[in-house]
This record gives structure tokens, sequence and C-alpha cells, in this order.
């Protein structure tokens, strides 16, 4: 061992580096596994890599360069056993909207952003993973992504029809789109057409139809779910025969035409502050967006086996995976959805999988990239369809509907605004508007008056339960903790009950949902304080939790409070109320029953 | 009464013009009390018109038209019976930053540009009333306002010490303040500092010390205040008559000069849409700080009195005021904090007092303005380091240390941001640092592991207190609402606690701190139930409020939740440990005696 081995202990070097965990206990077994995941994946990446390239706008060589060494890269970062890196549907997406803000017309400059694209994105991921900033993708909330993903695949879905029509259009919303795609619509291609449609309903009809087909002549479910995964190569297979044969791409129907065939290059990405410029948005938005859809399925397969992946270390994993695809000659490249399913379907176990998979596309991209010369565009634009119509989920927005307005509206703008004004915008906006929602909610929280549940030392709503209060004393209890945004009106409140109640004598506090209380609210307290001593009322706290009562000593607010704090609500209740039932230790049956209710 | 007047309820229509409900008990005895303190503040606001149109950047005159139609219009719509509303020190400030941008040089754009953020903001102000968004500026947290206007009162005595030397120099920030300040040192005008100096000088010695001196003079405490208060007008007039009499300005002591004699001039805002772009940031920010700084000092007044002022009716009258600046030659105004407490004090009953000052103001407008020409602009600004130098609060800096580190980072972000780029980056970052701090907070709640105080129906943290517990039951109380930012936390955190504990059996969260549960949460707790249960866990809620559980029942949750929902914890606690203690119903000594500790 080396002095700098030495420094370093293998527990941290472990946690930076999963691979030395999982690679010393590997065996044969675990190699078969894996090795028969990375085939399936492998059958179904090269059609799908080709195809996200075309969507990313790039050369189709790129889809497949981003399939190798970003996988090797996360395979020794990497903290997902099953976790399928490479080119996705939304991130390509996402890079075809990054790369025409800099409206670039040379391939070569279009190619180099994409590249500079990946980098700037590993970059940001690598930061983030170091200063464990992964809580950050939290902000994303569930009905945003849900939105985005609908709205994107509906996006996605659209700009592929261009390719089945055999016409030119462009856009990147929903709007543009359209309008671009019916300008063009005489100019449609009819042979590109039949081949676009049949492939879709092929593809469409493989998803759902075949494996029962298969199972139907006698072979086992799992292998009939196997070949049915085969169908995209199928497709291919059977497309390019057809338009090699017939000589179809005489007649207009485009095809891929020259691959290079070779190892991925090694490329360099830009280091202009005009290119970083114009693209460092896009790449916060395509890491975020990228490592939230990531952990969202390997947390999900992990939970399967009883694993856990490490959020921050994900960063790091997803941040090499990206940096490499930036020095290979690739794009942006993620965990896939699907693929990653499929992967853990097929009995992946290790990280390992990933870079069988590797090898496989290097094999592609060596010897069979020739073979795809007369592939139809047509046929990888059915592809990409039928992958990304499955993301599409309106039944969110009635999910939302029924359980709140305020989710529901994040939902329903998410999608309406992605539609309406492309991926970036759509997301951006969905954060803010959650963010907003939230900041709104909780400036106005719900305070409920509380009185005893008799026979308990229970205090419940006067307005929902049957309770017993004194009106000698108000109990508030404050849903919400304190902060700037309600100080305010706390204030409010405060005054609007107590003004004219004359028999009163005492407020309660009582702070058992309170949390937190900053400093502004702090004033508040103060002068809610002051002013009640001004009208002849106590105010007295109660249920203060260990974390607040801290911060409150700090302060001197406990030296000019006018009443007492109480550790318990039922103590107060005892102590200054002239009627105050005595608890019996019972549990009733009755309030059982109720609860649920 | 006509139709028209038939159909609008008188209620409705007092709370959009309020002087319909004090004008018709006004009585003679509180014109008198209203017309004493329109006196006073008319003599305070002369000086000071003059002074903050010039640190706005703009001619004289300006200022005393700021100080007329506003006032009337403030007098009719608004609801305090103290705000003197008018030009003040920071929203001058702010306008000359907000014109600034737009790099106008010819003094006749310069002031349509005044005249345009004026109009721009009635409107945003008047918009925030009619659909009642006055609650936007609760999320001016007391820190951010605190540390923007000490840092405003620096900035503005800074840039006053270029007129007290007698020298050219510009900036809005210290930085480029000093080192033009420093640029520019040699051209200083001695004459001009001599007279600059000695003012500054008086008018502290006015503030603090005459008013003493005339007490032991055998004058009434209240006469002896209300003469200091004149202060700066004598300092007007005496170096006014300074300068006419030597003939200083020959030596190059700048001087007002001509101030046009008359009624103020009926103006209209510009409505060239590059102007409106150019301004409509700054219109925002001034219409929020200046509404802000004139609720506040409007509520303490009002509560002094246990009046009430209403915040949104506030935001009609403070806009109303603005279009009125707008279309009478002024620039930006709202209700300051020095002039009103002086209104205040001096005893104004009834907006009307501000409509007396306005006559006083028009007086001076129509014939004192020949009187100021020989006025040296060293005088104004000493006027105004003396009146800014009064809101510089350092102290907040060890108040919020103390209290809460997350507050102090706030005020010093803002502080030093305002210092350091000007009004608008700091307050803009202040807002958001203090959103962010708050969202960061909230994202990794305070979970407390609680078990039962003997004796009691009482539930505490088991790490605070002394309390019984269950081998086979663990209860969590999340303090905090669960939401997107913090349900992945959550799972995590439950996760964390029972791998591994093997002789766990029921899972309980405590609700009685979770005042909303969004969808992203709801997904999470779907989530944990199925996990747990899939440990052979049961997962069971305690205490949960009315307005979630009305939620939950939205929802498919509680159909598949593995455990029960009880009323209280200590149902839950009887139910479900093998040992709960019963409660006796006394109240312990012991445990009161601790709850302050």
């Amino acid at each position: 061992m080396t002095p700098l081995f030495n420094k370093v202990p293998m527990a941290r070097l472990k946690r930076y580096l999963p691979i030395l965990d999982w690679g010393r206990r590997y065996d044969t077994e675990t190699a078969t596994s894996d090795l028969v995941a990375a085939v399936i994946v492998t059958i179904m990446l090269i059609p799908q890599s080709l195809a996200y390239a075309l969507l990313a706008g790039l050369p189709a060589e790129m889809g497949l360069y981003a399939s190798i060494l970003p996988l090797v890269a996360y395979a020794i970062f990497g903290t997902s056993r099953a976790l399928a890196v490479g080119p996705v549907a939304v991130v390509s997406l996402m890079t075809a909207a990054a790369v025409g803000h800099l409206g670039l017309t040379d391939p070569a400059a279009i190619a180099l952003a994409a590249i500079t694209l990946a980098f700037i994105s590993g970059v940001i991921l690598l930061a983030m993973g170091v200063f464990r900033l992964g809580f950050l993708a939290n902000f994303l909330s569930h009905p945003v992504i849900a939105g985005f993903i609908t709205a994107s695949g509906i996006l996605i879905a659209t700009s592929q029809l261009k390719h089945i029509l055999g016409i030119d259009a462009h856009g990147h919303d929903l709007i543009e789109l359209a309008t671009s795609l019916w300008a063009h619509l005489p100019e449609t291609n009819f042979i590109t057409l039949v081949i676009g449609a049949a492939t879709t309903g092929f593809l469409f009809w493989v998803r759902k139809g075949l494996q029962p087909v298969l199972v139907g002549w006698g072979l086992g479910p799992r292998l009939a779910d196997i070949l049915a995964k085969a169908g995209p190569v199928a497709a291919v297979a059977l497309t390019t025969l057809a338009v090699f044969a017939s000589g179809l791409d005489r007649f207009g129907v485009a095809i891929v035409g020259d691959v290079p065939r070779g190892l991925p290059p090694l490329t360099v990405p830009s280091f202009s502050l005009e290119i970083w410029t114009g693209l460092f948005g896009s790449a916060l938005l395509i890491s975020i967006i990228g490592f939230v859809e990531s952990v969202s399925v390997a947390q999900t397969l992990a939970a399967k086996k009883r694993q856990r992946i490490e959020p921050d270390q994900e960063l790091i994993g997803l941040g090499a995976s990206n940096v490499a695809a930036a020095v290979s000659g690739g794009y942006p490249v993620t965990g896939g959805f699907a693929r990653s399913v499929v992967n853990y379907d097929a009995g992946a176990e290790t990280p390992a999988a990933g870079a069988f998979t590797a090898i496989g596309i290097l094999f592609a991209a060596m010897f069979l990239t020739p073979l795809i010369y007369y592939l139809p565009t047509a046929t990888l634009a059915a592809t990409i369809i039928v992958a990304v119509l499955s993301l599409v989920d309106f039944g969110i927005l009635k999910r939302t509907w029924n359980y709140s307005k305020a989710d529901f509206s994040a939902v329903a703008a998410t999608i309406l605004l992605t539609l309406g004004f492309g991926v970036e915008i759509g997301v951006s906006a969905g954060v803010v508007l959650s963010v907003l929602l939230y900041l709104y909610r909780s400036s106005r929280p719900h305070i409920a008056e509380v009185g005893l549940v008799e026979g308990t030392e229970h205090f419940r709503n006067i307005l929902r339960h049957k309770v017993v209060t004194d009106p000698s004393v108000v109990t508030l209890r404050v849903d919400e903790s304190l902060f700037f945004a309600n100080a305010r009106y706390l204030e409010d409140y405060i005054y609007a009950r107590v003004v004219g109640d004359e028999g009163l004598r005492h407020v309660i506090l009582m702070f058992s949902a309170i949390n937190e209380i900053d400093f502004s609210a702090l004033e508040s307290l103060e002068a809610i304080n002051e002013r009640l001593s001004g009208m002849g009322l106590k105010l007295h706290l109660s249920e203060v939790k260990g974390p607040v009562m801290d911060r409150l000593q700090r302060s001197h607010f406990l030296n000019v409070l006018s009443g007492e704090v109480f550790l318990s609500q039922y103590q107060a209740c005892r102590t200054l109320a002239t009627s105050c039932p005595k608890a019996t230790g019972e549990v009733s049956q009755l309030a059982m029953s109720t609860a649920r209710n």
C-alpha cells in the first residue's frame, strides 16, 4: 500500500466508489444474471439510442456513443443495482430545446453544443453530490413531475409526427408544432406514412398483444415477455430490409444513411463563455429533472429488494456519466424509467449489468452501423411515439382534483405551460407555483379554538367535537409554524377574537403544532403579549416543544410574558379554568369509533 | 337620491371611501387638533420635500408637488388617522435608482420618468388593493425590512456627502459612491463644507439638545418639543440668509436657484412601452416597500388608540396618492415614519390633518419659492443626513444573532447586498433568501420519538423528558406539515428508524403538529404504509386534525392503512402497548415547574 492509500479510510473510499463494495463479492452466478439482463437491455437500447439522438436533433451515432462510456462510469460510481443509464426521451427533448436556444445551424456546432451541455450538466451534478444538495430535488413536487412527464410525452409524440408523415416541421411547444405540421401537411410522403403508421401499429400490438400469442404457442411467459421486448429490433430489421430491397429511399423515404463505424471519438467540450451562459440554465434543469427521474425509479426498484440507494452518491454517479458522455461524443444521459424496469425484471444484480450493456452497444457501434444505412427515420419515430405515450397519464388530474385543488392547479398549470411554452418554462413555472401555493397556504394558517374532551386530557376544536370550555379562558391552537408570512395574520386573528369578549381573563396559545418561531413571529408575539396586557388579559402558552422552547429562552419574551408556560394544555386548563373536568384515565370507546369520521 | 346611489349600499361605499365615515362626525374640536398638527407637519415637510426631491435626482419643486394632491387623495381614501403621506427618504432613493436604469440625461425626460414611476406604482397599489393582495407584503420579513432600512440609511447619508463637500459624485451602491467621492475629493469647496458641517452639527444638536434647553428657559415640554421640530426650517432660513447677504454663491456654493412659483402643473405620465418595461420591476418594489413602511407605522399608531387600520384599503389610499402625484408633477410617495409620528404626537385626529398640510404646502409653492433661491443644497443634504441616520439600527444584527442564525443571515445578507449592489438587488435578495431559508428548514423537519409522561395522558420527546415506552411500539411526532419538500425526508427517516429493530410491531405517527398533507406527501405515506406492511409492521395514526382528516378521507389511503386512526395518542398507547400506565388526572407540580426549563 502506498502512503496515499493509507490516508484514505476504506469506508470513505467505498462511499465514493460503490464498485469497491459490490465488486469484491462478485461471482459467476451474479455475472450470469447480469449478462442475461445486459443482452436484453442492449437489444432494447440499440433502436432507442438512435431514436432519441434523432429526437435531440443530433446524428444517430451520438445516441450510441451516449450509451457506452456513460454506462461504465455509472457502474463505477452509482449505487443502484438496476438503474439503466443512457439517452432518455425527456432529456433528449430538453437537449433539443437547450441547443435550439443557441440558434446554431452548422451540424458540427450543434453536436459540440450538445457535448458541452452534457459536460455542464455533469459538473452541476457532481457539485451537487459533493455539497450534498440532493434535497434540492425535493422541491419538484410529485404533481409537477407527473404533469411535466405527461406534457413532455405529448410534445415528443407530436414532434415525431413529422417523421411519420415524411415532412419538415419544427417547434418547441404544441402550438408551434401543430401549426408547422399543418402548414407542411400537403407535402406528406405517402410511402413514409405507410411505413410509419404500420410500424406504430405493429409496436403498439407487440407491446400488449404479442406476449399472450407467444404464450399461446407454448412459450414460457418469461421468454415470451423477453421476445416481446425485441419488437422494436424486429421493426428496425423489417423496415430496413423493405427499404433496401425495394429502393424506397429513391421515392423520398427518409433514411438514417451513413453512420460512422468505430469506437466513440474522444471529444472536448467547448469552454466559450457565450455557450456556457447560453446553456447553463438548461443544464441545471436537465440535471435536476434527470436526477429526479433517475432517483425515483432507482428507489422504487431498490425497495423491492430491501436495498437502499444513496441519493447524494447517485448525483456523483450521474455526474460522472454525463462527463463521460461529454468526452466520448455523447449528449446528456440519465437513468431511464422503462429500461431500468426491464433491466431489473431481466435479473440484473449489480451495476456490472450496465457495463456489459456498454460492451454490447460498443459492438454495435463498431460493426453494425452499415446495416442501418437503409433504416427509415419513420421507424425510429414510431419507436419513440410508442415509448413516450406510455408516459402520458391524465389520471393524475383526476386524482389531484379529488384530493386537493392546490395540487390540481400545480399539475394543470405544469401541463398547460409545458404544452404551450415548452419544457423549460413548463417545469420552472410548476416549481415556482408549487412553492408559492405552499407559502400562500402557510401564510393563512388554520387556527382552531379548542376545548376539553370530557373525561380525558385531550383538547379538540370546539366546532367539530363535543367539548367543555370556560368563558374566562380562550385556547387557540395555531396549526402552523409561526414565521414572517403568517405573523401578522396571527396578530389580526387574536385581536378580532378577544375584542368585545367581556368575560375573558386568559388567552392560551396551544403550541402543539408550532415547530418553529422565527424572529418576525417573535416580535409579533411580543406585540400580542403587550397589547393583551393593555386589555387586562394574560397570555399563556402550553405544549411548547423542546426546540421552540430552547429558541424562546434565547430571547427576552419569556421574561415579559404576562402569563405562564404550561407543559400540557390539561395542566393549563386545570390551573386557569374555574371548571375543568378531571380526566378518568379510561379510553372512551365512543371517542375511538368517531376518530375515523 | 339618484338611482345610482340607491344601488350602492352605504356600508360598501364607506369601505372604499373612509372619509364618508369620519367626515360626518367631524366637528370644530377635531378640526382644531388637526389644524395644529398640520401646521407642525407643514413646517417639517417644506425642507424635507425639497431635500428628498434632490435625493431622488429631481428638481426641488417636484418635492413640493408630491406633498399637495397626494395628501388630499390619501385623506379621502386612507384609513389611518395619523399617517403623513408624501416624499420619504427610502422611496426617493429607490426612485433615483429606478430612473437611473433608464440612462436618461435630459432633465425633462427624467422628470417624466419619475412621474410615470409614480403612476405605475399607483396602479400596482390600486390593483393589489382591489384584489386584496395586501398579504403579499407579509413576505417581507422583519429582519429583511430592518436590514434594508439600515443599509438604505447608510447609502442615503453617503450619497449626500457630495452636497456637503460641494463636489460631484455618483453611484447606486456604497463602493461606487465611495470611489466617486474619493476621486472628486480634491475639488472640495471649503465654504460649502463649512455650511454643510455646521448645519449637520446644528441639526444633530437640535434633535437631542434643544428641547431640554428650551424647557430650562421655562417653556412647556410640549411647546419646546414643537419648536425643536422647527430646527430644519431655522437652518434653512439662516443659511439662505447667510448666502444671500454675503453672495457666497459666487464662490461656488451650490444653491437651489429658481424654483417655479405657482399651482402644481397638470401632468400626464408616459405610456411608452419601453419606459413601462424599464420601470415596472422598480415600481413593484417601490410599491411593496412603501406599503410595508406605511402599514407598519400606521398599525403602530392605530394600536395606541385601540383603532384598526384596513391593510387592503391602505393599498387603495396609497395607490390613489401615487396616481395623484403622477397627474400633478410629483413622484412616488408613501407614508413616512418620522412625519407620521410627529403628526400623531401633535394631535392629528383624522386624515383631514393631511389635507390641511397640503394647503400649507400649496401656499409655500405659490408664494414662498422665491425666498429659497439662495438656499444652499448643503443645508438640504444636512437635513437628509440627520433624518436618515436615525433609521440606522445595527442592533438588529445582535438581536437576531442571539435568537436565530437563519434570521441573522437574512439581515446580514440584506445589509451587505443593499450596500454592495444597491437597494433593488438588496431587498429582492433578502426576500428570496428568507423564503429559501424557510423552505430549507421545513424540508428537514424536526422528528421526535415520544413516550408517555407517567400519570398523565401527555406524550413527550424521549430524549428530553422522563417517559414510559414500549419496545413493540414506536411513536414518531413529525413537527412539520407534510409537503413535497419533506415527504422523501420522512420516508428515509422512518426506514432508518425501523430497519433492524426486531421487537417492533407497531409504528404510530402522531399527527398533532401536522396541519396539511399535500399530494406528494400522501403518496409518500402510501409508500411508507406499503413498505412497513411488507416488513410485518402496522402503521397507525393518532391526533389527526379535522382539516387533515377531511382531506385524507378524499383519498383511498385510509382504506389501505394497515393500522388504526386514534383520536388521541393516549388511546393509541392504551390500545396497542403492552404496558401503558393509566393517567391519574392529577396535575404534577414537578412537571409544571419544569415546563419553563
